[in-house]
């Protein structure tokens, strides 16, 4: 029996689980609604659209969607931050067709100002997955905006951000690193190419990969890059140079590997990096949004029968 | 009398000027006939209609003209390279309206196989200005890629390319960081952001600026930037990581400034930024295209009356 709907609503998706009673996911749907690409109707016809047909539960949001420009705009909680302090911050929003819809705040680290919306949830569903890590954790969620987050006592307790994806497409897109270049087939890897751009970036130093950053350039212009090739070497400089700078910063000690939380993928070449690094195998968890709204879901007693008696009262 | 044509044809600008026999500029003319913006008829339009009017003396060209993209592709003189080098390796090209050209070549470093086209030129010209320099200098040429040359006796031996002004516009322009903010004047600067910026840089230590880059993101959403504030704390942040990486590099030395040499107004504010570093106050040159055409020009006996003559001759 559906229990929940769980939503990760970002930028550029919305993605819905419908779980069951014992927090499985019995069904996810997605469409490329993110809260800049909205359908006609907005939120409240997007929140309608996807979750056509399913009970009246109650709606649990995580993401973009608590931002400014999202639906309702939620106040970040500020680390230290556990399941309790993201259950007190959820803000409910009524939909046009009565469903009783909780969204969960971000998270702001009140020491660097730094901040992140669904992050927080995928780290509770990651340690809900990995308990052991409850102590004292590293994580490294990567992306658009790659977050490190690090956990003390099952509380988030710092947050950074590293522009390593919106890097990437803004060089690959509109610098002249992308000129000229096909449009690459993001299911393979050229493993070459990225090798030798994730080695520039470990061997830049303390100078960092800023100084290497033209050698994509160069060496195509040299022949001793294929023009098909850029990307992959790209993308090694970048996400080597968060390996480079992780250890540089102090923040990752040289012989532990951070908890990959994400994209299975893209976790794959952060994986493939740290390698490179000599970091121990890191460990990736693929599905924790689910298991963080479920978890939060729960804490916030949405979940169970006298929840769903009252969300469909209020329809 | 006039006695030379020199033109600095870089991407995005033609900037012709008219050399009198003691080598002053005696008239400048400036279009915005970079070689991605041509006018109809192409090279050999542009070139006919910046010298109309003007005699038919010897024409000398540096910059991306000679790129695979320009007019005649020349190849680079790889380090070390000095007036000799640069010399021997123009490429002659005869322009529809029968105009003599030279292209000068760009420079390749032969160990790091990084390039640059048209700042050579700048090179040549800034130690002819400041020959004391001649011996052992370090140059900085700021712009949408910045150039660190270092020079020994006379001769270029090290070139490295921070992509320092495209960084930016594509940040500004394209990313998270640009969005929503104003259209900067471009002609003043908020020195206050900018400082932010650098020091941030600064003092991010080994780690580096994309550790801190989403701060400009961070602190505009905590009400802490003004939304105005952002493109010079971003400019702040990306110059002043110049500085930190050349002397986490060992490129620079703790107590010596480059002698920068470019745009008055980006020369300024990198000056400014390397005051927050304990840098000694830097020198800048902004004319050097002039002089280094100038300088390339006589050495390749371009410059005299048998050189007109043979250009009218041709003509």
């Amino acid at each position: 029996m559906p229990w929940l709907i769980g939503l990760d609503w970002g930028t550029t998706r919305l993605r819905a689980m419908l779980f069951d009673g014992d927090g499985a996911v019995h069904e996810t749907r997605e469409r490329p609604w993110g809260i800049r690409h909205l359908p006609d109707g907005g939120f409240d016809a997007a929140l309608s659209s996807i979750c056509e047909g399913w009970p009246q539960v109650p709606v649990l949001a995580a993401g973009m969607v608590g931002s400014r420009q999202g639906w309702r705009e939620v106040g970040y909680a500020d680390t230290p931050a556990d399941v309790d302090v993201l259950m007190a911050g959820i803000v409910a929003v009524r939909s046009a067709d009565g469903r009783q819809l909780g969204i969960v705040p971000g998270v702001r680290d009140s020491a660097s100002m730094d901040v992140m919306r669904g992050e927080e949830t995928q780290v509770i569903g990651a340690l809900a997955c990995r308990p052991e890590l409850s102590g004292r954790a590293q994580l490294l969620l990567p992306g658009t905006h790659s977050k490190w987050v690090e956990v003390r006592d099952g509380r988030i307790v710092r947050v950074s951000t590293m522009m390593t994806g919106e890097l990437y497409a803004v060089l690959r897109e509109h610098s002249i690193l992308g000129a000229g270049i096909p449009e690459a087939d993001a299911t393979t890897t050229n493993h070459e190419a990225f090798d030798a751009g994730v080695r520039i970036a470990r061997d830049s130093g303390a100078a960092g990969v800023l100084t290497r950053l033209f050698s994509a350039r160069a060496l195509m212009l040299a022949g001793r890059l294929a023009l098909d090739a850029v990307p992959d070497y790209l993308s090694g400089m970048l996400i080597g140079e968060e390996w480079r700078a992780g250890l540089a910063s102090g923040w990752l000690l040289p012989d532990t590997s951070p908890l990959l939380v994400g994209d299975e993928r893209l976790c794959a070449r952060y994986a493939r990096a740290a390698t490179l690094f000599r970091l121990p195998e890191a460990d990736c968890i693929s599905d924790a949004s689910a298991h963080g709204l479920w978890r939060i879901g729960r804490a916030a007693a949405l979940v169970g029968p006298s929840a769903i008696a009252q969300a469909q009262g209020a329809h």
